[in-house]
């Protein structure tokens, strides 16, 4: 076989530093073994989204972005290097037929969930329509699963309105059955970005509610503390849905639906990390950025950090 | 008459969610009746401006960034979903005369006090230029007023090198005789953004003055208490003025004197919570938004958070 | 009642002059009656694309575009002033179910034709799967429909792969039975854009094909005359379906699927122009454009501008 | 003194190649002698326009682009290497008073081509509002004046509705008497981009008119021979208004009022070097262009490089 | 081993239909293996570019381009689905040390070509400095080598002021003596893009020069089919090197140096195909385009369908 | 000599107010002369950046954001009107031979320091490649120099793999002498963003590390009191190396490696002025800032509004 000298395989002739590894290197596509541990999966739907989105680049991004950061996580010294993240790929959709995308994303999470039962998933949206296939395989497969969900709407709405989308997932899971409301905890919801129909759905069903006013009173790790705590209880397992919205436009400039009056990234930072430690978290979804409205990716960046950091403090039992 | 199914109005056959209303729909155009409560007024003014600003465009801007908000206000509970809010309309400017531009606004402002003597105004700029206008008409119409200004800059030039512009809106005032300097508290002023004479100009006349290092220091709520507990003795009504780029470039990336050292939103927001509780103002500009060089309409999107939030904690008696 | 002087409804405080009128002006709601002549209907459906499209902002968009054009054809000394173009609104798409969104437009589209029979719409897309729909009821309201399709593309892939798409609206009304291969001519076919299946289809079906080689070195009127002439002989009615990326991405930077190779926009506007006049088109659709990717808008505008000389030089018999 | 290797003054560090000029670098500041030949002056004036327009940036930007040229006009041979170009530089325009603007235009211009009688003036506007002035400059200064207007708009708007803006600089100079209509041949109007009451008052004027489909019928050279021969004969010299919006929207994307339809830049570059050669012009504005919605400066590079072709042609006796 | 539904490998969850196959998949990593016939080879260097240049990303977005067009060439009816083009990947480039990375251009392309003896390059820029290294190779692989250089520059500048960069590869080549100028013949040479010193050395060194004058009155194909007779008289081979400023700017927006007055996309598409029909071309460079200054690509788009156009039409013995 | 109204210099007709003066109007082009106090040297260098970069363009950019900030620092009522702050001008640049480039840094550097050895010089990077070249001479200059390092990477990779490059300033002191490890203290490393190897490389030279989390933790000012008690006691001179990039990219959108988790503005401002008073800094440069990936300058901005803070609060012996 011929050589030829400094030649490489193509857009793979890049500069390498000896010293330096990429958290995207990590990633190694599943070999249909038995995984435990963090795993990731991509949803690339967005066609299920109220208004124009392009939230189903979103795990090809967030993939490239963790080729922008490394592997070492100096606070603590911990240097993922050797490690592999497995990277289940993506659920493939349906050009046209929404609800066939919807089910195959439960029927993919069911599956997978089924052949790897330790293993903790994280899916990355795509929008947050999502999370009703996920969280639904998540609870037939685990029992009954308590929801951490950081996010600036309750999407609690209707569904005679405009079908199963991105503003209807935890109305869906509560009205088809899967969790009851008091499974439910929504933090970060904001002013003038809900309707007071779905405030009212989440009090009568016992969702329970943190305001940004909340947030900014109480304290973010103590309201997480409170609701783990209270989760943990009643629940056999915990999952955490990060709509990327929670968090403030300064911070987060490729949401859809961007606003002021949110969440710093070091507050969600801060209680995601909490989260991987003494959450006891079995599954994990990133939603809601548009990669096409982004400014240089910030927000998918800011994904792919919170992932690492979730993946690097990550412990199973706490 | 014929109809067709599914056929609506151009433009209007959106996605409607019957639990949701956007604080945009609550704008209902002036019928000429007398109108009290707080009322819209545009002024699309900024060929006033001394560097090149796109400002005139923030009133149609702001009112669709309004179409991005619910009407309901989660923390208090408090759902605006029945109320409406007049909006005056806009200011007709001319092509190529700019002082017939500014003696229109006066006139429009002081007819339409006039008509509607208990309507709070909030006149959506526009540059600053524009406030020289609407407060000399207040100051006519209601008697001395107190003037509350969020600023990084003191707008009191001189009006012989340029004319009257968006630098000189208080000078104009003072000069004038509609105010003293002492009924002006300016709030936010910067390092490296005012000239010295200007800050003369504000000490020898008595304007009180608070830099961004004094909000750092003592709290923007503890200046607005002694600022208005101390306008409210000597001044019949009060008027607030906020220049948007009395924030940070990080948190208002579209006005056109951008900058580092200035307020986050956060703080401004709390402040103007604040005002619309207690401070029994009279009356309200947001100007210094250029919608073409925003990024997603952020800081359009932030006034309209602003002016919601200001409706809804809105005491005319506090 | 009251009023104030220079105040305008909201967002119409614009400069007038008294000698211009804009074509956008033209566009008057339908009332309901019977109505002749071209009238205009939006169909915003883009989530049936292949790629990601933000087409469904395009009727929006051409309308805004008008807004720019006069109504003065200085050629022919044609003043459209008092003139009034219908304009029906547009269709109301579902969230999330796609195939009722396609239904819709058929039948709203049905419904239209039947009310105002010698009514000539034009179908502002919206992605290329909306002719599906309006050919369909096209056909079934006025009989056998010659097509003229200006287009990069053949339209004519398998059902199968991805459900009925913005790839597949002719594949469908040949395989329903609404047209047969030889009422269907394209033009602007080119290299490196289509499937040899989707040509050999085309062939085997009796489509008639003009590459852009045939385009340069036949002429583009010479090619339309052969084609209207052999048309008229056999079918009842033409419709012209116009997707825009039969442009050279030079000429139309906004379209989804750009590309080099393609027709000057100067030719496009002469075809059209002669259609208009020798055609005796019933029905016209212009499709596949993305203003969210556009530069200024110049698509929309070329859109707008082919719209009103079509109007302008439309003549029911030729 | 003291010198420090490698360093030069700032932003002058550049690359310097010993066989290559820049068409900038020819550019002089006027020194206040008796200056014969072409030379250059800046007339930064945008508020006059009747949409939101940076034009007045173009002065600046033309001269940075002419940094991109060489000097060295291949086809010629011609090499400007030794030569200068006179800079006047800017007209400083107030910042409110927009009639102090216009007479300070007309007022710069006389006093410039009193002092330089043998000087043919290149104004680089701003909007077409500036050549209200120099033409009227000009016209004191020279006697009868034949003007060639390259535009899509008639630029004869009334001035009842707006005053004097970038509509009307044409039916000033009329209405003033600076020209009679029969002065004025305008090339490139184009369909829908005007009023008939202002084509119809070109008309009543005897101003000629060739539209874009007389330039696509009859050719621009011919029209310009035709129009050059005619004008000679009853005008003391020609002066030349060259509106960027002549052009289609493929080839001059900065303009702010750009569309379909237009000029190719091949034609535009054609006719005027044929005017340099032989049109005998003794006065030019090239206007217009706003770097701030240009793609790459496009537009202004193509400017730069017009009237690098005109100079490298220009002949006074033709 | 599991498997799950609708589970595909990262970023491939793409749709697929059945009857496209996209030019990007017949891409085909070398095996080692000799192989005739044309191939890829991607040059990712720009930091020897006189102007900042993001031209080392070029390979990675033609390729990804590629992925944009289909197999199928529909004017011949040629399908090149079955095929496969090698794709030998990319040269690694120095980080800091440019003549090491010009060396192992040279010594890559040397290497490949003794492998690959009956192989015709397709080397991929990069900047057009890369020429000197590949052209170097090429003559000491085949012989006597004659060059179509489609440029608007020389590119024969001295070596002296900036080292070997992106304007001196052919001074490079004929100063080593890789080249006779004779062997050279340079098409669209442009006017205020050049030194005349350049133009000198050319002329004293029996380059062939055909400016954009030339090509607009004599026509493209005619200079080829002269320059083509005559350099195969004298040289062994043919080598083409396609600087894509060579067009107007606006055909292709995405050049470092683009500027008005060059050539369009019909002209240079068809000379390409000539080339590729008639050439009897044994190697090809494509450089000079930025993506980062690009719109949508454009310019990488056009990149790709010449090369696709090449590969089609290609013929090795004429 | 001849003079026209109004007409000023090329692009120097802007709006003049007699009570503002910029902080760019301070900058004087060096004369030659001994100077003291802080000067200006531009560093355009940054194609020794491991990734692309256009950071060359930063020091131009910088000046010109120097010209949106006036001379006043009103929290200290300190007017810079009358003085001026020495612009050295830019190093120049070879265009093909990187170290060439590294080797002119450093001597332009050392002859400055030794020409005007009482000066605190001020370099305006450029990448961080360059503090390797300025801290060599300044070594030199000054004898044993104690470093604060802003920056959220170590800049401590080898130089096997890429040469000397911005990744590798501060190890080719340590490697080449210049420093020992203890004389460089980091601050704001961060998670994600660097190997391993090179923590540990500073752990075995002594180099002090201070991560995001130290800085959350400890504060900055702490750290910065800590720090420079420490140096000062055995180090002559103090220098200050500030890579924007410190800085989370909500505040620095402009820098080339952007990421969340870093400093916010207020913080390193505040760290700033601190060093400036306290700190007796002989040195500093500011680095990593890409002006063509930015959004409206606002890095750049910063950087301005930084190095003015740094020269209003500036005392040589604290």
């Amino acid at each position: 076989m011929k050589s030829v000298p400094f030649l490489k395989p193509a857009n793979l002739a890049k500069f390498i530093d000896r010293g330096i590894k990429k958290s995207g290197e990590l990633l190694t596509p599943w070999d249909g073994s038995i995984v435990s541990g963090i795993g990731i999966v991509g949803i690339p739907l967005s066609k299920t989204s109220i208004s124009h989105s392009g939230a189903h680049l979103a795990p090809e991004t967030i993939r490239s972005m963790m080729h922008t950061l490394t592997t070492y996580q100096i606070g603590s010294g911990h240097d993922l290097w050797g490690e592999s993240i497995t990277d289940f790929g993506d659920v493939t959709m349906h050009v046209t037929d929404l609800a066939e995308c919807q089910s195959r994303i439960k029927e993919s999470a069911a599956s997978l969930l089924k052949q790897c039962p330790h293993m903790t998933p994280v899916f990355l949206g795509g929008d947050h329509s999502i999370s009703a296939g996920t969280i639904a395989a998540f609870s037939e497969a685990h029992g009954k699963v308590g929801i951490i969900q950081f996010d600036a709407h309750h999407d609690l709405r209707n569904l005679q309105d405009g079908g199963p989308s991105n503003g209807t997932p935890f109305r869906q899971l509560i009205e088809n059955g899967f969790i009851n409301g008091d499974q439910l905890v929504q933090i970060g919801i904001r002013d003038f970005a809900n309707g007071k129909l779905y405030h009212d759905f989440a009090s009568d069903n016992g969702v329970t509610v943190y305001t940004m006013d909340d947030v900014r009173k109480t304290g973010c790790i103590t309201i997480l503390e409170e609701s783990v705590t209270r989760l943990r209880r009643s629940c056999d397992v915990l999952y955490v849905s990060l709509d990327m919205d929670v968090l403030d436009q300064a911070f987060a400039p490729g949401c859809p639906a961007i606003g002021p009056g949110g969440m710093n990234s070091d507050t969600l930072i801060e209680g995601m990390v909490w989260l991987a430690k003494h959450g006891n978290v079995k599954g994990l979804d990133i939603v809601e950025i548009d990669p096409t409205l982004d400014f240089r990716h910030m927000t998918s960046r800011l994904a792919a950090y919170i992932l690492m950091q979730f993946y690097a403090n990550y412990s199973k039992e706490s």
